[in-house]
């Protein structure tokens, strides 16, 4: 582990998230128990668990399967400690690897089974504690869907060390935590892991609308966008057209973004483009400023269940951006 | 114009395009008659013709309107003398600007028009005579799908000088010479220009089924794939598995792509990805070279109606790509 703790690197603020497909070099950095720096002519990946036979899988065993490649929105949910926060660390990246449905037709999974935990390379401490690997698990549901990869690449090179060299697991339309950097094993089971990273932390509380209480695995992305442009701070000239636009993502694709233009007294649709794979979606909405002062701008997506981004208290609480016209 | 005599750029050969989306720096520049060098401040886009009223916009006019993004494959269709050799100069990228179709709403459009005329700021000497403007044509039907632009931003960033700075047109699915860049001014008729970038370069003489010939202007990309793993020359071990993988495209989107592992003597269909808006599309298959030798590897796709790359004598013929097996 090179370091052997946590690591936290943030480069872009929403308003410069301007590429369509973020550069390796802009994407978000978070580990935290820090950086497994790995030969890949020792690593294997190995399963386990509820299947016919158990098996290892090499580099090379990956690299010879076909290929697949994924355009996703990868996102950190935040800081599982304050997990009403919301930090806007999002990217929009292309993954290659080897899809895990089709890796586990290899085992000959048993039909009882119905989570795979996988467990990276990365261990210390955290949050009080020891542990021996980081571990994650996702519903079997989830990976029979075709798109759930084991990654070898991202934006057609090898994954850089940091991102989880030599393959990670991707889990589109997941919040980033579930998709575990540094892969090691694969465990099929009945039931859901004990992991600190999956009973203490990453795990919502949530009310229902009776009143009762419950946890829910933080696995699906909520509906969110971000403001691009403007930027915070900018002094816009009353009566100059402006373009107002950003991106909006959900686990399902997004259907509606709304702009407000008054500090959320009203909102307007944006024009919205479809979704492409997992990938963000733009939208863009066309504004005359025509009052001086300033102003708070606001947006907020909605998926096609109607679920929309709340005001506040949650991570994926809309955003604002504060200008002047003058 | 700096400079003011032709420029040639050709970056990636095929096994270099490894990248989803190309990075400006890696697009080939092909450019007649010279470079302009345009202060964004002086120029405009005029319009005229079979128009209810003429217009001009600046490009802050542009900037005002809603902005629309497309990906969408970049061809050369090749040097306009020699229709019949594959270059395979070919990017992937992302557009940002204008809709065509929204600013001809603005000039009312006269129903009798059917061709849209595009001049861009160029001009000098070519194939020995000398021309006033770069000037191509469309017809109105392919700018009423509503994808056409008048771009200024190429993957995020404004266009540099080589690619059209300020402005220029983006054809999705048509060959790179029609999308017209330093875009200076529009027209509307119900015929073809006379240009001698419309007549006498870029039209395809093509027989049909019973022997006549016309006149086939280049319009439309026809169906084309290359390879670009494994690489030329590359020394592959007996029984280890190999990715062969490269994109397709056509205007139709593709069907199928299909590779040969024996120079042509037969051929197998590769895994192809859906297309995403105009972007090329991933292919790839597995293949695990038993006996050692010489290999030709070829790849061949097909659209939606089932044109075919041709073995040779047209520029999408078939892409071939030479390996030995050890």
């Amino acid at each position: 582990m090179d370091p052997a703790t946590g690591v936290r690197r943030i480069p872009l603020r929403p308003h410069e998230m301007r590429k369509a497909v973020t550069s390796v070099e802009d994407m978000f950095v978070l580990a935290h128990l820090g950086i497994p720096r790995i030969n890949a002519s020792d690593w294997h990946l190995g399963i386990d668990g509820m299947v016919g036979r158990v098996a290892s899988w090499s580099l090379d065993d990956l690299n010879a399967r076909p290929k697949r490649t994924v355009e996703a929105v990868h996102q950190c949910c935040g800081n599982p400690q304050e997990p009403k926060v919301p930090t806007r660390r999002v990217s929009n990246v292309v993954w290659g690897g080897v899809a895990l449905d089709e890796l586990l037709r290899d085992v000959d999974v048993d039909p009882s089974a119905r989570y795979l935990w996988s467990y990276g390379c990365d261990h210390g401490h955290i949050a009080g504690a020891h542990v021996d690997a980081y571990v994650k698990d996702l519903p079997l549901d989830r990976v029979a869907q075709g798109d759930v990869l084991v990654a070898y690449e991202l934006n057609g090179a090898p994954l850089p060390a940091e991102h989880g060299f030599p393959a990670r697991l991707v889990v589109p339309g997941y919040y980033g935590t579930n998709s575990v950097k540094w892969l090691s094993r694969l465990h099929l089971a009945a039931d859901r892991p004990t992991s600190v990273f999956t009973t203490r932390l990453y795990n919502d509380v949530v009310e229902t609308a009776d009143g009762r209480l419950f946890h829910r695995p933080v696995w699906e992305i909520a509906p969110e966008s971000v403001l691009v442009s403007p930027a915070p701070g900018a002094i816009l000239a009353r009566g100059q057209p402006t373009q107002v636009w950003g991106w909006g993502w959900s686990f399902r694709p997004a259907a509606l973004v709304e702009v407000s233009l008054d500090g959320g007294a009203s909102y307007r649709a944006a024009s919205l483009e479809p979704r492409c794979g997992w990938a963000w979606q733009r939208f863009s909405l066309l504004w005359r400023p025509n009052v001086p002062g300033k102003i708070a701008l606001r947006v907020r997506a909605a998926d096609e269940d109607g679920n929309v981004q709340p005001d506040n208290g949650a991570r994926n609480a809309l955003h604002t951006v504060h200008v002047t016209v003058e």
